[in-house]
C-alpha cells in the first residue's frame, strides 16, 4: 500500500480559503472595474516562459531566483560525470531546462508586444492581473507565489497617460474606502541634480541623503554625504535642495532656479508641473505629494516616478510604478515609451483587513438556506429556491433532511443571514418559517413575502 | 552587448489577447455567477505543490507528465557521476526537484480537504478555476497549459447534489445560449449488467459495445463481444441491454427487470430514477438522457457519471463529471464521498466562437473615445470625460492631439462605436461633434445629450 502523505504545500505558497478569495476577489474586480472605465483591455501570459526569455533580465541575483522547469523525459542524457564536476550550476542548468516561471509581468508583456506589434495598436493600453514565481527565501509578507496586477499605456509620450493612472489610483481607492497620497518624482529632477552639483553617478546617495533629513537633521546628513566622499562644494551646492520644502508648487519654484543650468532638470521639472497641471484640469481631487526622495527602480525609470501609501496604516508601498522609455529593447524593438503602475494586492488585502473596510455583501455568498425535514419538504424547498434564483437570488437547499441543530450549524458557518424552515404544516399553509440569523427572530412567510423581503 | 532575444513562448503555451481575454472572462463569469447562486464558493491552491502530494496520482503515465521544478541553488549537489549511471531517471529527478505544477484541479483540491477538514463545514461547495500543467505532446486543441474550472459538493451522499449539477448545466448553457443534451449514467449499472452477465471485470468491453451499436449494428456487435472473449451465454444475456430503446423510463423499466437479481444494479436504477425525479420536482428543462455508454473515468467514478454536449456543433462533450465516493482517501482522510463538474473552457470558447454568440456588449470595451486637436482641446476633453466616467461609462481620451486619421484608426481597431471630436468652434459652443463609427453620422451635442445617448 502506498504510503500515506500527510498534505502540506511548499514554503512560501498559499491555499485561499472562500473567505479571502472573495475579499481577493472584491479587490480585483474593484481595480478591473476603473481600469476598464479608462479603457485599458487585459490580456494574460503563459506561466511558462523559455528561459531565453527571462534570463538575464533581472540581473544575476534575479537569474538564480527563476524557478526552472526540469526537462520531460531523459534530461540526464545531457549530463556526464565529467560535465558535473567540471561545469558551472549555471552551465548544467541551461542543459537541464529551457522553460521557467513567469518572475514579473513586465517581462512577459516586453514579449508580448515585441511579438505581436503588428497586430497592437498603440497606444496600448493593457492590463494583466496573474501570479508570478520566485525562489525568494520565503518571509513574513513575502511569498513565492504571488499575484501582481500591473497596469500600462505603451506607444505613446504623452502625460495625460500619467495623468490616468493619477485617475486610476485616485479612484480605485476611492471605492475601496482607503485614504492614500500618492507621491510623486521625476528620474530627470533626480537626474538634474546630481548633473548640477557635479556628480551626475551620486543619485543614490542624494536621494538616500534627503530621505534621511527627517530622521537625522541637517548636520548629520551633510556629514554622511562628505563621508560617502562627495566634495565639500558638491555638499554645499545640494543645500537648497536638502532645505526644499513647502508645497509642490514652492518645490518646483525652488528646483526652477537651482536647475536653470541643467536641460534635464528643467525638462524633469517642466514634466512634474505639466502632470500637475492636467491633474488640475482633470479635477483630481487627491493628495500628491511631489517627494524627491522617491527613487525606485531608478535604473528602469526615465520620467515621472509613483509610490501611493496609505495614510491610516503603517505599510509599505501599496502601489507604484513609472515612466519608461524603452520596454522592447531587449527584445529588439526600440523606441517604445510607456508608464505603469503595479497594485499590491497582498499589501491592499492587509490595509483592508486591518480597518475593516470590506463591504458586508461582498463577503456573504448565500442570502437564503432552506432547512428541510423530510423528502416532500425537500422537492417543495426546491421549487421555491428555483423561484427565488430567477430573481438573481443566491439561495441553498441543505441537500439533507436531517437534524435541525446540523443545518442551522450549516447557515451559521457559512454567515447565511435568512434561513427558511420548511416542515409538514409550512407546506400545508404554503408558507416557510423564516428565521432572521441575526435578530433570532422567526414568522411565516408566503413566497411573494420572502421574495419581497430577499430583494430588501 | 547581450544577443537580442527573438521572442515566443514554450510549445504548448497560449498568449489571450484583449478579445480572447473578453471572450474567456465572459465565459468564466457566466459560470461564477451560476455557482455562486447555488451558494458554492471560490477556493485557489498554488501552482506549485510539493511533489509528494501529486506523484502517483495520475498513473506511471501522469507522473512523468508532471512539470518539476529544479531545486534551487546547488541541485548538481545532490548527484554524481555514478548516480547517473546506475539510477533510473525517476530516482534521480526525485533527487533534484521536490516540487512541482498542478496537473488537475482534483488532487490538490483533495489535499486542501484533507489539510483544512476541522476548518470546512460540510457539505462543502466549491469551484476552482485556475491554470493546470501537464507535459503533453501539445497538438490541435491539446495544450501544456489550460485551465480548468471544477465545481464539486463534498460530504454528503445527497442526490440533491446531482440534481444541483444539473441544474448548474442547464442555467450556465441557457445564459450562454448554448443547446446542450446532458447525458447521464451511472457506475453502478454497469456494475450490475457485468454481474449479472457473469462477467464483472468486463464493464469496458460492453459499454464499448453498445456505444457501437448504432454504427455497426447488432449482429456485428455480438461477433465482437465474442471476439473478445465473452462467453455464448453472456453475450445472449446481454442481448436486452444491448436492445435497451425508448424514453429514459422505457430503459429504466428494461433494467429493472433485467437487473432485478443484483443489487448493486437496482441501487444505480434506483439512484437514476430519484435523479429523473428531482429534477423533475425541481422544474428541470433540460435534454437528459440515460446515456449506459457513458464511461469516463470509470475507475473513479462510483455513482452518477454526467456528460454535456453541444447539439448544434460537431466537438466533444464540454462538461463531465460524476459521484465519487472516496475523494480524500489517498490523503489518510476516508469517507468524504462528492460530486463534482468540470466546464471545459477551450472548448466553450470553440462552440461560441462558432456559433457566433458572444454578445457585442462583452467583447466592446471603451464606449467613447474623445479625438482632439490641441492641448486646450485635450483638456476640455478630459473634463468631460470625468462627468462620463463618474457615469459608469468606459471613456477614453487619445492622448496625444494628434492627425484626425491615427486618432480615428485607434477607434476603429478597438471597435469603439462613438468618438467625440472636439476643435475650437466645439470648444466656443461647449459641445462635441459626435461622431457615429457605425453609421458615419455626425452632429454637436451638448453634455447632458451625450450622457443621455452613450446611457442609451
Amino acid at each position: 500500500m502506498a504510503q500515506i502523505t500527510k498534505p502540506s504545500i511548499p514554503k512560501g505558497t498559499r491555499d485561499f480559503s472562500p473567505l479571502q478569495m472573495a475579499r481577493r476577489n472584491y479587490i480585483f474586480d474593484t481595480i478591473k472595474s476603473v481600469f476598464r472605465l479608462y479603457g485599458f483591455q487585459q490580456i494574460e501570459t503563459p506561466a511558462l516562459e523559455n528561459l531565453s526569455t527571462l534570463m538575464g533580465k533581472y540581473g544575476e541575483e534575479g537569474d538564480k531566483l527563476l524557478f526552472k522547469i526540469l526537462n520531460s523525459g531523459d534530461w540526464k542524457a545531457a549530463l556526464d560525470g565529467e560535465a558535473l564536476q567540471t561545469q558551472t550550476i549555471g552551465a548544467l542548468t541551461g542543459k537541464v531546462s529551457e522553460k521557467g516561471l513567469r518572475y514579473d509581468l513586465t517581462v512577459p508583456f516586453a514579449r508580448f508586444v515585441t511579438q505581436y506589434r503588428n497586430d497592437i495598436s498603440f497606444p496600448f493600453k493593457r492590463y494583466q492581473i496573474q501570479p508570478v514565481w520566485r525562489a525568494d527565501r520565503p518571509q513574513k509578507g513575502r511569498y513565492r507565489e504571488f499575484y501582481q496586477c500591473d497596469v500600462d499605456v505603451v506607444g505613446t509620450d504623452s502625460l495625460v497617460s500619467e495623468l490616468e493612472l493619477i485617475q486610476i489610483v485616485e479612484e480605485v481607492y476611492r471605492r475601496l474606502g482607503i485614504r492614500v497620497c500618492l507621491k510623486l518624482n521625476n528620474r530627470k529632477i533626480l537626474a538634474g541634480i546630481a548633473e548640477y552639483i557635479g556628480c551626475p553617478e551620486r543619485i543614490v546617495d542624494i536621494t538616500v541623503a534627503i530621505d534621511k533629513m527627517d530622521k537625522i537633521g541637517l548636520d548629520k546628513v551633510n556629514e554622511e554625504l562628505l563621508s560617502k566622499g562627495l566634495s565639500q562644494e558638491a555638499v554645499e551646492a545640494l543645500q537648497p535642495i536638502l532645505a526644499l520644502s513647502g508645497t509642490n508648487a514652492d518645490k518646483l519654484a525652488t528646483l526652477r532656479t537651482v536647475l536653470a543650468g541643467s536641460e534635464t532638470g528643467v525638462k524633469g521639472i517642466e514634466e512634474t508641473e505639466t502632470i500637475f497641471g492636467l491633474c488640475e484640469a482633470a479635477g483630481v481631487n487627491l493628495n500628491i505629494e511631489l517627494d524627491l526622495t522617491l527613487a525606485r527602480g531608478l535604473n528602469y525609470y526615465t520620467g515621472a516616478i509613483f509610490e501611493v501609501k496609505a495614510l491610516d496604516v503603517q505599510m509599505g508601498s501599496i502601489t507604484g510604478g513609472g515612466r519608461y522609455d524603452n520596454l522592447t529593447g531587449i527584445f529588439g524593438m526600440p523606441g517604445v515609451s510607456g508608464v505603469g503602475i503595479s497594485f499590491g494586492a497582498d499589501r491592499i488585502y492587509d490595509v483592508l483587513t486591518e480597518l475593516d473596510l470590506y463591504p458586508q455583501d461582498v463577503l456573504q455568498s448565500t442570502q437564503l438556506l432552506f432547512a428541510t425535514f423530510g423528502t416532500d419538504e425537500l422537492r417543495y424547498a426546491l421549487t421555491w429556491a428555483k423561484q427565488l434564483r430567477a430573481e438573481g437570488l443566491n439561495v441553498e437547499v441543505f441537500p439533507e433532511a436531517t437534524k435541525m441543530k446540523k443545518q442551522m450549524g450549516y447557515a451559521d458557518s457559512k454567515a447565511i443571514p435568512f434561513v427558511a424552515i420548511v416542515g409538514g404544516d409550512e407546506m400545508a399553509e404554503q408558507v416557510v418559517m423564516l428565521k432572521n440569523m441575526t435578530s433570532g427572530e422567526q414568522r411565516k412567510v408566503t413566497l411573494s413575502q420572502l421574495l419581497e423581503i430577499m430583494k430588501g
